[in-house]
C-alpha cells in the first residue's frame, strides 16, 4: 500500500454525486422491472442480463425472491397489505441501487398495477429511470414449464391465492419493454435489453 | 456499439459470483457499521470514506437518515418494536450491498447492542465481513456540536426518548474500530479506516 496521508483526503458531509459514480462505473442507475406470471422466464432472462452486463465491465444486480423473501421481507405475508409493502421495500431498496448507479433487475411477479406504478413514481422523483419489463409469456406456456409444480398445487387447489389461477394479474399498461419467453430465448431477450439500455444512455459503449 | 449477438450471450439461472464480482470492482464487499451518539461525527466520517474510496476508484455508498427514514423505513416510528425493525432492515439492506460487492457503510446511532448483534450475526452468516466502528465521541463533545439543536431540545423536553439523555446508549462490547472525533479528524479517521480495509484483504492495492 502507498502510505495515506490524511492531506490527501477531502473532508466532506454529503454523499458522492450521480455524476462521479457514472463516472467511475461507467454507466447511469436505472432499474430494470420485470414483472409477468410465475414460470414465465423473469428469473432466468434476469441471470441472463446481469451476467452479460458484468461480463462487459458493468454492475447489476438481481434482486429476488431469493435474496429479498429470507431477508429483508421474512416478516411479511401474502395478505394484500404485506403484498403491497413487499413490493413498497422492493421498489425502495431498487432506488437505493440504482441511486449508487447499478443496474437493478428486480424479479418479482408483481401482479398489481398500482404497485408497480408506485414504484415508478418513487423512481421518477428521484430522477431514476425505471424501465418496467413485461414477460408476457402465454399462461399456458407458463403452466406446462411449470418447473415448481405451482400451478399444479393451485388446480388442485392446495395452494390458494395463485397469480393467474385465483388471484389476478394485471397486465401492464405502458411497459418499456415486452418479452414473450415462447419465442424468445434469454439471449435473444438479453440482447434487447443491453440494446435498450445503450439506446437510453444507460450504458455507453457496450 | 459493436453488434450484439445472442450467440455472445451465455444462459445463467443464478447470480453472479462474488469472486466474479470482485475481480469487476477490484474489492470485497463488506459493511462498516458506524454507532454512535447524535453528533458524534459519524456521517462526516462516512462520507469523507466514501469520497476518498470513489476517488480512488472503488465503489462506496453511505446509508444514513436521509436516504432510509424517508424511504425504506418511512412507516416506522420510534416505539422500541419500530426502533429494532429499523435497525433490522438497514441490516438487511446493508448485506444486499455487500454481497453486490460494495463497501457500505451504514451511519445511524443504532443504541442497542442487541440489534447491532443481529445485524452482526447476519452478516456472518452470509460471510460476508461485519465492521463495528464505534465513533466514541464524549457525550459533552456532541452536545456542545449539537448542529441540529437536538441535545436542547432533549435537555428542555421538548424531544423525548433522546440517546444519551433520556434513552440509553449501549456501547460496543467488542468494536472492530474505536474513533473519537474530539481528537481524530475525519481525515484522520478515513485513513485508519481505508488501512483497516487494505489490512484486512477487502480493498488490494490502493
Amino acid at each position: 500500500m502507498a502510505e495515506i496521508k490524511a492531506t490527501n483526503i477531502t473532508w466532506h458531509e454529503g454523499h458522492v454525486t450521480r455524476a462521479e459514480r457514472g463516472s467511475l462505473l461507467k454507466q447511469g442507475g436505472a432499474t430494470l422491472w420485470f414483472t409477468g406470471l410465475s414460470a414465465s422466464g423473469k428469473s432466468t432472462i434476469a441471470f441472463t442480463l446481469e451476467h452479460a452486463l458484468v461480463q462487459r465491465g458493468r454492475l447489476a444486480y438481481v434482486l429476488d425472491g431469493d435474496n429479498i423473501r429470507h431477508g429483508l421481507n421474512k416478516n411479511l405475508g401474502f395478505s394484500a397489505a404485506d403484498r403491497e409493502e413487499n413490493i413498497r421495500r422492493i421498489g425502495e431498496v431498487a432506488k437505493l441501487f440504482a441511486d449508487c448507479g447499478l443496474v437493478t433487475v428486480t424479479s418479482f411477479i408483481s401482479p398489481y398495477r398500482k404497485d408497480r406504478d408506485t414504484v415508478r413514481a418513487l423512481h421518477l422523483a428521484g430522477q431514476l429511470p425505471f424501465i418496467e419489463v413485461f414477460v408476457n409469456t402465454p399462461m399456458a406456456t407458463c403452466e406446462q414449464r411449470d418447473p415448481k409444480g405451482l400451478y399444479k398445487k393451485a388446480r388442485a387447489g392446495e395452494l390458494k391465492n395463485f397469480t393467474g389461477i385465483d388471484d389476478p394479474y394485471e397486465e401492464p399498461l405502458h411497459p418499456e419493454i415486452t418479452l414473450d419467453a415462447s419465442n424468445t430465448t434469454p439471449q435473444q431477450a438479453t440482447v434487447l435489453l443491453l440494446e435498450y439500455l445503450e439506446k437510453h444512455g444507460i450504458i455507453r459503449g457496450l
